[in-house]
């Protein structure tokens, strides 16, 4: 991985690298974020990653009328000041605002906006050609219904899992939640296939509902490929046939091993990695 | 002497009302806080306040070495710029520190500090005299033993609690746990008494293990009285024969009521109510 620049941000339409010491943002993780792709300049799937966002104030109760609107003119001012093609990564985070006391949201804050542009990580082993070692973690994820789904601020339980390991061989760590049941990576959507069938954990009580995840379950269905969503045990995925990471920035990575189980590359992998492909160059 | 009510902020030693957009504690809550009570302008209770941030550091893997030291500096530093007993409260934050990719905490990072002063909350109607209604959340807080305790950034579940009431006539949401045992309140630790027994929850799987509900837990051992602590459901609580809530900015808070259960102000609330403002003097 390499990181040249320092990344370019806006807060709130300004060009600056800081914030208030007191948003909520900072006080209690009180917010959301988005991690877009940028390919050739060009956001990869921003509706969706709106969407989400949206979905995230509905949920957290930060007032979202016109969040959008303005979010295009910020995007529109970044456009506008570099050459968008010369990034890999544009994150949006959007906090419920600055000041306020204690927990109580007060109803007229005013959610902070903030766009970063950064180099996309480089990966000299091609993972997504190649595919990745993984390994299961120790943390186990909180059941949290209330905030499941949704890409919020509060992330300790990724940042402790992802500390878990340093061996860069190993690209992603698998999380169960605390009752045992297989819920994503620490960074990543996860799924298999299993006898022609494809499994991905539901994400009604843990986890985040990746972009790319949904996309590729929308994918998957115009090709025929139902995608069964649940509750699985970890025994699940060793007896896959074939099994792969998502997000927005890594696109697909094949597993290839898990401990002592090894995978080849495998077919519907494959095959929606190429519609995920055709899928960027339409969107 | 400054006459402003907006709050007095040191960054890392520094005077500023502003932090790098790229800070850990932004983007993942990944850090920790301390509320501090300032009584004419002493920090009460503050060296159980530094040990409790220390091992907030050692659970997330947070550099430690030197903190304080460097924490009490800048204390100094702010009490030469500002006559402390103008404020109330001093908060601490410190974070992971800024930069780094993505979730993998890096072992070079150095952690951010933040010193902030504010004046503290008014409460004309004398809730420590005459005790406060209470009322219980929708929200049930998350289990997650490795957060669980430790007064870290990750607090959307207590905005979101802290959001289901407006009501100013009830004064804090008491919370059960994903299984339905008792843990808190929104921004307090709760005490209860049955039967000449006090009781409150042990925290070992979510809420935070408060500064003065462990002076309470050795001001109550050292009156002969034990504090038994363990998994209780809520109907534990509406047989208790008095109740009280604490932190560090409210001390102690007599429960006079949820929803139809009343309690008069007891004796044992009373007299912790003594014991603590007697060992405030002496600290």
């Amino acid at each position: 991985m390499s990181m040249s620049l320092d990344p370019v941000i806006l807060v709130n339409g300004i060009l600056t690298d800081s914030l208030p010491v007191t948003d909520r943002g900072l006080a209690y993780g009180d917010g959301l974020f988005e991690t877009v792709q940028l390919q050739d300049g060009r956001p990869l799937l921003l509706e969706a990653h709106f969407e989400r966002l949206l979905q995230g104030c509905r949920r957290l109760g930060i007032a979202s009328e016109g969040l959008v609107a303005r979010l295009r003119d910020d995007l529109s001012r970044l456009a506008s000041m570099q050459d968008l093609a010369a990034w890999g990564v544009l994150k949006i985070t959007v906090t419920r605002g600055a000041g306020g006391r204690g927990y109580l949201p007060l109803p007229d804050l005013v959610p902070t906006r903030i766009l970063m542009l950064s180099r996309a990580p480089v990966h000299a082993d091609a993972p997504a050609v190649n595919g990745v070692r993984v390994r299961l973690c120790d943390l186990r994820l909180a059941l949290s219904p209330r905030l499941a789904g949704i890409k919020h601020l509060n992330r300790l339980e990724q940042v402790l899992a992802r500390a878990e390991w340093t061996d860069p061989a190993i690209r992603e760590g698998l999380l169960l939640d605390q009752e045992g049941w297989l819920v994503e990576g620490t960074m990543s959507n996860l799924f298999w296939v299993c006898a022609g069938r494809i499994f991905t954990p539901q994400l009604d009580r843990s986890g985040v509902s990746g972009i790319v995840r949904n996309r590729l379950l929308a994918l998957a269905s115009e090709e025929g490929l139902e995608v069964e969503e649940g509750r699985y045990p970890l025994s699940h995925l060793e007896q896959a046939d074939e099994a792969w990471l998502c997000n927005s920035l890594i696109d697909i990575w094949p597993v290839t091993a898990l401990a002592e189980r090894c995978w080849p590359v495998g077919p519907v992998t494959r095959r929606l990695q190429q519609l995920l492909t055709e899928d960027y160059r339409a969107c």
